[in-house]
C-alpha cells in the first residue's frame, strides 16, 4: 500500500533513537529543565537570529491552546480563517479556555492584513468579544502557503492594532522548503510561533518560540496548568537537538517537500490539476467511483466526501515508489 | 423627542410600584424562597399547563448563559442563526463558560428544523465539538416571528437527535401578540425557554420556564454560581405576580404591538416597506441624509450603519403620538 | 415576630420609590448609559476624594466575581480568609471563571499583612498558582471590622508584592458606622472595592469602584460578559443617586447599627456575651433548646449549628420593638 | 553520584525501543486508533479483568484534569487530601476548568470513608459547591499506600453517595509492589484510574481506564479537546503493550520498591526511622547541615524545607549500589 494519510504515521528520525542510544543510561532532570533541551534551544535561537523564550510542548492541539489563549483577558477573542485548524479540527478547545474565535471565510485558507484591519475598525464595543490574538497556520490547512511578504502585512497590522500574531507551524518546515523563507523571518515577523515536530521526523513534540514579553511572562506556568508541560520533556528538547544539529529539520522537509512536487507534477502530466498543493499537502478532486478504485492500493483521506475532493500528504519518509504507484494506480 | 431606542427604557408597570406600596412593610426571604415569588410561579404554571420548575433571573444575558449551558458536557456546543443574539451581543458569554456557539446563516434569522437536521447528522466526530443546545429567540433578532409550527419541527428534530431546545423569549410577550401563538405552546414545543420581563413592564428580570428533568436538577446551584440568582429576587416575583395576575403581561405587548402595526402601516402608507417587522421591532431602510433628519425629533438605533438601516423599536408606552411624530418626520 | 435574618429582606428605602414616582414619565437609555447613573456616580466620587470609575452590578455574587477575577491570567489566583464570602458561600463562582482561591485559617475572619507577605513568599513557583488578587471583606463574614491600619497594611503588601487589594463591601456602611471610617479611606487604601447597595436601603445592587488603572481598561467588557451589566441599570444607578445624595447611605447604616449596640448591650446585660460583633451581625452561642425557644417569636439564621451559634442581623428598618422583642423572649 | 531525585528522569525501557526497532518502518496510524494500542488495551483488559474503556493520555496531569473534571457538571467540586497532587502540585490546573478542589486535612494522606461521607452529608446546598468526585492518589503524595480494604470501603461510600471515585494511578505499581493488590482489585473497586506508564518504565505516557458508563461516553472529544490525544499515540500505546506482554511493568516496580526497602532497611539500621515510606518514595527528616554534606554525592529532593525533610525516589534503574553509596554518604 502507498501510505499518503499523514505525515505523523511514523516512529521519528532514526537518528534521534542513536542519540537515546548514545546517551541512555543519562538520567535527566524533568520537565525540560534538563541540559539537552538547553542545547536544542540554543540550536533554535541560532536559528531565528534573535532572543526568545522556547518551550518544548507535548503536541500540537495542546500547543495552539498555549499560544492563542495566554495573552488574552477574559472578553478577548482569537481571529483565523474559517478553515483554521483550531475552528473545527480541535473540537473547541480555544472555546474551552473561555475564548470565542471569530472566523473569516476565505478563498484560500488565507488571512489578509487589509481583512484584518477591517474587522478589528468595525468591532461594535462592549457588546461583543474584542479581537487580541490573529491565528494564521503556515502552511494552511487547505495546502497554500503564506509568503513572508503577506505575513509581513499581517504582522504590521497587528503591531499597529496592539495584537498577537501566532503562526501555527505544524508544518512550518513544509513552507521553509515550499518558498525558501527562513525561522529568522517568521521570528521577525510574528510575536509568537511553532516549530512543528511531530510532522517532521521528531519522536513527538512541537516548540514554541516566544518573542513577545508579555507572553514570556510565566508562561511556564500555563504550560503546567495546561498540561502539556511533560515530565520527560526532555525527549521533545532531545528530538529537537538532534533535528537541528546537522540541519535534519530542513532536510525532512524538503524530502517530503520533493515528493509532493513528483505527485503535483504527475498528476498534471496526467492531466488532472491539483488545488492549492503548495507544499506538502496534495489536494484533488476525483469521484466517488475513482476513490473506491484508488483505495486499493493506496491509503489516503477524504477531505471533502461531498464534492470527492482526497488529502495526500507526503512526508520524509515517503518514498518515490509509494508517488509512483499512486501516479499508476490514477491512471489505471 | 420621540422615542424608539428599545423597549426597556422605563421602570415598569405602575401597577408592580402600586403592590410595592401596599406591602412595603413585609419582610421576604431572599434569593427566591419567598412567598410572593412563590404566586407568581403558580401564576406562570397556570399558563404553560404543565408542570414545570421556574427560575427568576436578573438579566437577559444572564438568562442566555444559564439556560444554553447548564446541561452541557465540556465539548457540547450551541447551535445557533448567526444573528442570533448569543453569538455577537452577548460579549462571548456563551464561550466564557467553555462552550462553542455554532451558527447558521440565515435568510430571516429563523433556524429550520431540516436545516438542523443536516448540521447534526453531518457532525464529523471527535475532532470537532458536538452540538447539544439549539438556541433559537423568539422574536428574532431581525424582527421576525416563529410560527408554533416552525418551532414544533425544530423541537421534533431537537427529540430525535437528543438535543435541547431553548427559546430565548425576550420578547415572547410580543411574539404572542403577533401570531396568538399561547404560553402554553412553547412549554409544549422546548425544553426551557425563558419569558422577558425587561422589555415587557417588569421592573427588570426575566423567567426561566425549566421543562426537562436533566434541566431541572440542581438548577439553583448553577443560577447561584452565576452571580444571577438576587439576594432580593422577590423584585422580580413580583413583577412577574403583577403581570400575570390580571393580563397585563399580554395587554402591556398588545399595546406595543399594536403601537409597531400603526408604524408599520404608516410607513407603507407613505410607500416605505419595513422588512421582517413582524413584531415590536421595526426595522427600514433609510439613508444617510434621511436618518439625520429624522434624529432630530426621534431617538433610535442604527442597526446596520453600512446600509443604513435602521431599528424602532415600540413598548407598552409608546404612544400613539409618538408613532404619529415620526411618521411625519419621514414625510417631511 | 421580631426579624433578624438578613439585611436583605426589604424593597428599599422610600425615597428611592418617591424619586421614581417623580420620574416615572422618563425614558432613560440603557446600561448604565443613563444621566441618572452619571450623577450617581459623581456623587460616589465627591465621596471618595479621587478618581475613579464606578459601575453598578447587578448584585453581590456577581460583584465579587467580577472584582477578584478580571485582573488575573489564567494562573493566577485569589488569597481569602477560609471564612471569606467567596469560599463556600457562593457556589464556586471564582473557580468556575478558571481561578482558585487559596485559603488561609484565621481566629477572626481578618487576614494580616505578615500573613500575606509570608505566602507570598513561600510560594513554590510554576507547579502551583500564583496569587495575584487579596480579597478582603467588610465586615467579615464572622462580625469583626477591620481597622483602617489593618487595610493600609494589608494594601501596602499589596503594592510590595504587585497584588490587587479587592475589598467586598457589601456591608462597608456598616463598617463605617462601626469605626468611624470612610470611603476615602477605602479608596486609598485598596486597588478596587465594592459598595453594597443591597443590605443599606438601595432597591437592590451593588456598586464597584475601580481605583486601579489595569482593572479599568475594558472593564465594561467583563461586566456584559457575566451577566452583570444590567438593562435597566438606571434603577441602581437612582439608588445610589437617593442614597447618596442627602446622606441616606450613611444614615441608613447607622440605624443598623445602632440596633445592633443596643442588641449587644442588652445581652451583655444578661450576661451574654456576643462573639465577634462588632457591627449589624450579631452572633451568640446559644443551645438547642433555647434556639426552639427564640425561634417562636423571632426570625433568625443558625450560623453554626453544631455549635448552637445563632446570627441576628439588623438593618436600617430593624426597630427598637424588635430588639426589646428579643431580649425579652431570651429572657424568659 | 546517586541519582534519587525521581522516577521519570530515564527514557524507559529498553525493551520499548527494541520493539521500536523491530517494527520501525510500519506506518500506524493516528490519535491511537492504531492495532498496537489495540493490543495494548486486550493486556490491560486481561489484568483487570472486567470491561472497561481505555485511553492513552499524554502526561500526568493531562489524567488527572481529564479524570476529575469529565463528569462534572459547572457546580460540582472534587474532594481530595489536602496533599494531593491536584491540590498544589498542578498549578490550579482543576480549577482552570471551572472546578473547585475541596480538601481534607489528614494525617497520612489518605482520605477515609466516614470522613468523606460526613463532608458529603454536612454539605449546605446551593450556596456551596456539591462534591461529585473524590480523587485518591495510589500511592499516596507523602509515601503511604492505601490498603485494598481502605479502597474499596472509600468506593462504597461513593456508590452509596452517588459520587464518582477516581484513583490517581501515577505509582500505582509501586503500590501493587508494596501490598500485592493487584489492578482487578482497582478496577473492581473505582470508576475510573490511571496506570502511570512515565514513572514506572514507559517512554512516557498515561493510561486511563473508565470504568462507568456515563464516563465512558464520548470521553475521547475531551481527550482531544483538552490536548491530551496525541497524534502519535501509538507510542504509548506501544510503550504499554511491551509492559503488560510479559510481565514488565510489574517487574519494573518490584525492582524499584526492592531498592527502596534496602535503603528503608539501611536507614533505620542507622538509627534513623524514615516517615511514611511505605512505597518506592521514602521520606526522611534530615538538618540543614546533614542536607548540605548528602547533596555532594546524592541527587534528591527537599519536600519540606523548614523541617528538612527530604525524599528519596526509587525506580526500575536504581541501582543497588546507589543505595549502598546513599547510606554510607549520610553514615559518614
Amino acid at each position: 500500500m502507498n501510505n499518503f494519510r499523514n505525515d505523523y504515521s511514523d516512529f521519528g528520525s532514526k537518528e534521534i533513537y542513536q542519540e537515546i542510544e548514545r546517551i541512555f543510561d543519562k538520567k535527566l532532570s524533568g520537565y525540560g529543565t534538563d541540559e539537552i533541551s538547553k542545547e536544542a534551544k540554543d540550536l533554535i535561537l541560532r536559528e531565528i537570529e534573535r532572543e526568545a523564550d522556547i518551550e518544548f510542548v507535548s503536541g500540537g492541539t495542546a500547543t495552539n491552546i498555549l499560544a492563542t489563549t495566554f495573552g488574552l483577558r477574559p472578553y478577548e477573542a482569537v481571529l483565523s480563517a474559517s478553515t483554521g485548524h483550531i475552528t473545527h479540527h480541535e473540537t473547541g478547545s480555544i472555546e474551552a479556555t473561555g475564548h470565542k474565535v471569530v472566523t473569516l471565510e476565505t478563498s484560500d485558507g488565507k488571512l489578509r492584513a487589509d481583512e484584518i484591519r477591517q474587522i478589528i475598525d468595525g468591532q461594535p464595543g462592549e457588546i461583543d468579544v474584542k479581537i487580541k490574538v490573529v491565528y494564521i497556520s503556515q502552511t494552511t490547512e487547505v495546502g497554500t502557503v503564506y509568503t513572508i511578504d503577506e505575513i509581513k502585512e499581517i504582522y504590521e497590522v497587528c503591531q499597529e492594532k496592539n495584537l498577537y500574531l501566532y503562526i501555527d507551524g505544524a508544518r512550518i518546515a513544509h513552507a521553509m522548503a515550499a518558498n525558501s523563507s527562513s525561522l529568522s523571518d517568521y521570528a521577525k515577523y510574528s510575536h509568537i510561533f511553532s516549530l512543528g515536530g511531530t510532522k517532521n521526523g521528531a519522536i513527538f513534540g512541537e516548540a514554541l518560540v516566544i518573542l513577545d514579553e508579555n507572553l514570556k511572562k510565566d508562561f511556564r506556568y500555563y504550560l503546567k496548568q495546561r498540561g502539556a508541560m511533560m515530565a520527560k520533556s526532555f525527549l521533545i528538547g532531545l528530538s529537537f537537538k538532534v533535528l537541528f544539529q546537522d540541519g535534519l529539520y530542513y532536510e525532512n522537509a524538503k524530502r517530503a517537500y520533493d515528493k509532493s512536487r513528483m505527485l503535483v507534477e504527475g498528476l498534471k502530466d496526467l492531466g488532472r490539476d491539483p488545488v492549492f498543493s503548495e507544499s506538502n499537502q496534495v489536494f484533488i478532486k476525483s469521484s466517488p467511483e475513482e476513490i473506491e478504485k484508488l483505495k486499493k492500493e493506496n491509503i489516503f483521506e477524504i477531505e471533502n466526501a461531498k464534492e470527492s475532493i482526497i488529502r495526500l500528504v507526503t512526508n520524509y519518509r515517503t518514498s518515490e515508489e509509494e508517488v509512483r504507484g499512486f501516479l499508476n494506480s490514477i491512471n489505471n
